[in-house]
């Protein structure tokens, strides 16, 4: 009960953005947490690279440059990692859970590649592995997914999961700017790092929807089973466009469960309904929508990255585990059997397709009778522009990946198509 | 471990909407739950009003009329209250709280009248007190209030926590239709009941807003404690004039944590931000907006009603409770010392005035003397119509609400105002 006080020790390995702001943060709401969980959490191991460096809020003494002494360290009962990285963590995080530490950590590319063996080594060990920061960082959304909605069979779930992308698209939706000059804009803002690839190749948000289908599903998907797609190609031409047939271009991470069990991820730009919840998500911002048989559509939305925010997260992850810790249970992901990945050919998506065709009569025809004949049905066209200059906007309905990939060969080697253009996934309202 | 199966024994009290979707959901979700969290949720008693009414799900021997039969049923472990209403169910509740039993409600009436005395008991007994759908019924939110964000410094919490008046200005909004149209469709759809005052005069959103100022900000504060102004009033044209200047209107629950620790709490229309995250969120979906020192802010969006939704999130903290009998444990509040209420007189926002003024010389000099001789601050205004038919728009920047008031008492004594029409507070971006 709340009126009981225990102690845990936390150790915490990296002190840098993150970090810091943890420590801060703990300073700061150490005596209310106390108050209302009976648990006092104390501060007891910092492992850094640089001991050197001043880190306001930590004492010296507790300061020490390898972190496999903070986990050897007997009065850290719980393991605060906020260094990043996979190869250097992994060792660290495996020593924690065996020596029976409960584990808290915002590292989305550990957990992405190698979730399954380190949920096992915490269900092995009896002790928490908690990951709320790891997605949408800022955001309650991985205990509702494991706690809330263990009961509901999910569908689906999408989201806006990297602020980086976001804020490009917003950049270019709202000012014109072109891709580079958004880039370049969130470089200069510390959104976006000097080599944006992990970003704007979507390989950030993969790794997010690994562990999100993971949780929603139960089951193990990896950041190497999604499907990933990045910004890198979309215009402020292709982003005026969808504004005028209604949509927004926003970078999406979907992952869905079919009913013969398969699990499809994916990650790539998409043309969203203006009136859809994620379509008014601007800036550096997250958004994840959920779709589950019982509770119809819900979305959480936040900040998706910054030192506050995710050191909250870490905070809200670290007063759970330390109240699991102290009343001596623990809360293991279930265990998650091997994922049957459904290949992005069997997506059953609408499409934009954008064309530049000749001017001249029975084109028209021409390119209906390619969409046609590999059964993919057309459910509006408009043409942008005149005589050599026009362009033909395609949106089709329901079609399947292969079949619309297959159409776009077809267009290619017809004389009447001179180029084709943007090709992107429509998200219904 | 979830390796280990435990069996834990349900009583469910009340089998209506909610109830009896709670026992399809259950069945549908049982091996799914015991395989992903090692523990087997039996359905041992259901006691019902008409025992002779055929339910689906639920065999003729678990039935029993008496409440008190399924609390005293040594099977039970775990008490599901979905009868609703204050009077019968006060002592079912803590009747189960004291047989240490653990209890889930979605009662927002019940817990937002008792609450204090209700988590009082059950952590004197030692079990949970969950109460998931109690607020934005098919959304988790309390759960992530009370343990992810736990650490967090909220300092506001604002929210649509009423799905029929959502409907209803959804539909004025949209259509053009004016307020009693919208009523009668809600009640058409089954969104409003035949006596809507709970719904529309705030009532409802009250007893939610107290729920959140308790759990947000750990101290006990009841409905009686809330401001409650309901949407009556607003008319088609206050919708459309918002529209022009930017806003929708939207009913919200406010509450908020001032920095000597007093707590306001209020329910009324308010303008709000077309780029607000709140303006979006259309026909009957409920969505909750918290902000906090370390997480900036957060929205938490979905279903605020409806037999599935609410059953899901039932099904959720069902899950959660059993999961901690298993272990042993419970997940008390901490204790909910009493709140210190801030008047309504104190509140400061901006606020929109209407106003029917003569089309005389010097009008405008007299009503702008009386903003700024109660020190209220004109940030525009707009004329609409011309001559007699001339209405005046106000937006003032931050006043206090006792100066408005002031100036409205003083305006009406104005010769050159004939009438003051729709006063709403400004909700910013």
């Amino acid at each position: 009960m709340t009126t009981t006080v225990s102690s845990v020790g936390i150790g915490l390995l990296g002190c840098g953005t993150v970090g810091g702001s943890f420590v801060e943060l703990l300073a700061e709401r150490r005596e209310e947490i106390a108050r209302r969980t009976g648990v006092t959490l104390e501060l007891v191991a910092v492992s850094v690279r640089d001991t050197t460096k001043n880190r306001p809020g930590v004492s010296d003494d507790i300061i020490v440059a390898d972190p496999m002494a903070v986990i050897a360290n007997p009065d850290v009962q719980l393991v605060v990692e906020t260094m990043g990285g996979v190869e250097g963590t992994l060792d660290l995080v495996e020593a924690a859970l065996s020596a029976g530490k409960a584990v808290v950590t915002a590292n989305k590319a550990l957990l992405a590649a190698h979730g399954v063996r380190l949920h096992d080594a915490a269900a092995e060990a009896g002790v928490d592995l908690a990951l709320e920061a790891s997605v949408a960082a800022g955001i309650p959304l991985i205990r509702p997914l494991r706690e809330s909605l263990v009961g509901e069979d999910i569908t689906r779930v999408m989201g806006i999961l990297n602020g980086t992308t976001n804020f490009i698209l917003s950049q270019m939706a709202e000012h014109g700017a072109n891709y580079l000059d958004a880039l370049a804009e969130a470089q200069r803002l510390g959104f976006a790092e000097a080599d944006p690839t992990a970003d704007v190749e979507g390989h950030d948000a993969g790794a997010k929807a690994a562990i999100l289908a993971s949780l929603a599903f139960g089951c193990a998907v990896t950041a190497d089973d999604v499907h990933t797609e990045g910004i890198s190609s979309i215009t402020a031409e292709d982003i005026a466009l969808a504004a005028r047939l209604g949509y927004v271009i926003k970078l999406l991470g979907i992952v869905e469960r079919h009913d013969d069990g398969s699990v499809a991820a994916r990650v790539h730009p998409a043309m969203v309904g203006s009136d859809h919840p994620l379509a008014t998500v601007r800036d550096s911002f997250n958004a994840v929508f959920v779709e589950g048989t019982g509770v119809d559509q819900l979305m959480f939305y936040g900040r998706g990255a910054g030192g506050h925010p995710t050191a909250a997260m870490v905070l809200g992850d670290v007063i759970d585990a330390a109240t699991n810790l102290a009343s001596g249970t623990a809360r293991a992901v279930g265990p998650l059997p091997p994922a049957t990945i459904r290949s992005i050919d069997e997506l059953r998506s609408a499409y934009y397709v954008a064309l530049d065709a000749r001017d001249e009569p029975g084109v028209l025809a021409a390119i209906a009778h390619a969409f046609g004949e590999r059964g993919v049905s057309i459910r509006s066209m408009e043409q942008e522009g005149l005589g050599d200059q026009a362009r033909l906007i395609f949106i089709t309905h329901l079609a399947v990946e292969s079949d619309l990939q297959a159409t776009l060969d077809d267009l290619r080697s017809l004389d009447a198509v001179k180029n084709i253009g943007q090709v992107l996934r429509v998200i219904g309202s």
